[in-house]
């Protein structure tokens, strides 16, 4: 597959790839689809005329809205087609937008020159934590080695409904909170600035298809019809906030202050050949939660910290997607088993992504171990948890054959706190 | 205040109500914003140029749009100014629209012939857990008298993240769920029907004005202008789910199966009559949580359980609005103490309210002690929990000088699980 606009072998965004998103432009303001490739935006509305297989020539106007979801919500095999026909149109071969110099011109769009924003309107976002790493790590430092994982744990993926008012595009500065937190154990908390600001690795992904009717559960072999794509997300964390708050109904306060998104829509047909083998259960699940088939994916992780005015990141955690141990699948199936309708549009995170090593534990939290071994940064500064005017950048990439498939990045400054 | 429709005098809809929703008729299948009035609804689309004060003359269009979002979204002067100026028009003094036989004609549309629907879009929805009874009832339960209420109860008003996708309007059927859950403890977890249905009686209100900015909290003192109007609300709840998947982030889809409101958003203003004093609180509370002005309201309501296929409806459940320890406004100043974005649309809810009296009990969980006092129904069955094909109705009521300020309905019936 050879593309006629030119880019770096290894970028993030080749023709392999092409993931969706939602740029304006200062020219021209408007919220419009696109889809990256190398450094530049396909802009869909400029060329939606030119969907006309069968699955997309009566939705053409899917490509004319301000967000994806209506886009999301047609079926896997218009999707699968909109990837055809993109990939055709870009493709050296095919003369049709290469050689009219006039809807290329207006079709094409630099990155650099495009703002983007939420790629849908997210009408829910649920918050799943299935990375056994990170649910061992966090048991081990709370309730201790032994009951590290809750009885629970393995039996069903463990989730909660986050705030979707408050997920946030890449750049979107995040403020250090005030809060509620217990200083002293048994003695009455105090209130002030969160001293244990946190990020939490994490991937998600946006549900797809049509919506299920409120009381009928998606089986879990028509899970893939609603996994749309993948972004990256850093879940913001006030640690201290979220140990005094968190029992009994969950965390709160803690983790609605922001979560960060990055920009593209990663396809589930673009990690089509990432798929790798699912983390092996036992106990084995239940039947609504069981598949055979792999869905799970060799997406390379990373987070760097750049402090205040530095030109020096330092990665302090990479991390990988395969060290799940439940699949999007099974999340979904799991969040629907009750009943619970679900739309294009709604976003399904994994919970902190994990792995093994200490080196890749996806929030400083662990990796600092609760505060006791604090990490140090290549300027030489120390991190136990993060600090004002640091930035956290998420990185994400599937190595192909001759190629990659990037995320793109997910990135955030740390602001002071208000003095209240 | 005299009105130029009749009704009868305790009705729930009086002048002095004149809640809003969102209804459609079996000629016009659109959704459009209405009052109710007596037995009848207001339709302000029709009458949308006949709001010509200050405050609304360049924004006729909140009435015309299919959900109240944008009206929600003006502020609090323009809700004043919309209820004296709908008062006005329906006033026996004013012949506007009394004498406008054509235009009443038009606007006036009997409730038997109309469906109510969401009043809004909602775009996120919060669960408070703000009765004290409650709260002591469940932590008795589950862990003993000494330790009922959490360290942090009387210093924040507890919350969770709740799934708004799945909040539905009066009258949807709720479908009993399978899961997972605990039937001995220790042994593993079994998958089947739920066998613990409840109902929780709760109040919910509509968040209204402009969004606050992510980051930064709206101070106590502002949280009114934020505050459009309340709804009752059934959070129904799987009792044996919820207990084996709740620890440690709290309930997921033990909850997410429906939520019922009642269709009539009945104002603040409405309601103003009806405050009385705040809740003792004992922790004084943190200064971002104190306000001294009334905040609580004399509600009455009511839970009836009518058995399937009969006509004897028995109350099992006689609480009031004011036996909530944390007011609205708390509510709201803590829910975005650490800076997260609310929105017009948005639904906050109290949680259960239980009152003191053990026939004050919110929930069939409290009323039969964990299912160990059956209550015996006026047709001689008794109920744990609820059966299949129980319909639950949920009343609330102000009683004014003279009149009454009703809440509607919110009623829902069981259906029975699916073989799984």
């Amino acid at each position: 597959m050879k593309c006629f606009i030119r880019y770096e072998k290894y970028c993030d965004f080749p023709i392999e790839n092409l993931p969706y998103g939602v740029f304006s432009t200062k020219d021209d303001l408007t919220h419009r689809v696109g889809v990256a490739i190398g450094d530049q935006i396909l802009d869909l509305k400029q060329i939606a005329h030119l969907f006309t297989g069968p699955e997309l020539k009566n939705h053409q106007d899917v490509f004319k809205e301000p967000t994806l979801n209506k886009f999301m919500s047609l079926s896997k095999p218009a999707w699968k087609e909109a990837r055809e026909t993109i990939q055709n149109l870009l493709s050296t071969d095919n003369p049709r937008l290469q050689n009219d110099s006039e809807l290329r011109s207006r079709a094409l769009v630099s990155q650099y020159d495009a703002t983007m924003h939420l790629p849908a309107q997210i009408g829910d976002y649920t918050d799943f934590f299935s990375s056994i790493h990170h649910a061992i790590n966090t048991g081990t430092m709370f309730r201790g080695k032994e009951n590290a994982l809750t009885a629970n744990w393995k039996y069903l993926p463990v989730a909660y409904h986050g705030r979707a008012s408050s997920v946030v595009i890449t750049g979107t500065p995040i403020r250090r909170p005030n809060g509620q937190t217990l200083a002293v154990e048994g003695a009455p908390p105090i209130f002030g600035k969160c001293k244990l600001m946190d990020f939490e690795l994490e991937m998600a992904f946006f549900v797809g298809g049509p919506s299920n009717e409120l009381g009928n559960p998606i089986p879990i072999e028509k899970t893939d019809v609603h996994i749309f794509g993948f972004v990256l997300m850093n879940d913001w964390s006030a640690r201290d906030i979220q140990k005094w708050e968190y029992i009994p109904l969950g965390p709160f306060t803690a983790k609605n202050l922001g979560t960060t998104i990055s920009p593209w829509v990663v396809t589930t047909l673009a990690l089509e050949p990432f798929k790798v083998d699912n983390y092996r259960q036992e106990p084995e699940p239940f039947s609504y939660l069981k598949h055979d088939d792999k869905f799970n994916f060799d997406i390379n992780l990373q987070v760097d910290i750049t402090p205040k005015g530095m030109n020096v990141s330092t990665t302090v955690c990479r991390s990988n997607y395969k060290n799940l141990y439940w699949t999007a699948k099974q999340q979904l199936a799991h969040h629907t088993i009750t009943g619970c309708n679900v739309k294009a549009g709604d976003l399904v995170a994994s919970g902190t992504i994990s792995g093994e090593a200490s080196d890749s534990f996806g929030s400083l939290l662990e990796l600092s171990w609760k505060g006791t071994k604090p990490i140090t940064m290549l300027d030489g500064s120390q991190r136990k948890f993060l600090q004002d005017g640091d930035t956290v950048t998420i990185k994400g990439m599937c190595e192909g054959d001759g190629y990659n498939i990037g995320f793109g990045e997910c990135v955030g400054i740390l602001l002071p706190a208000y003095d209240m």
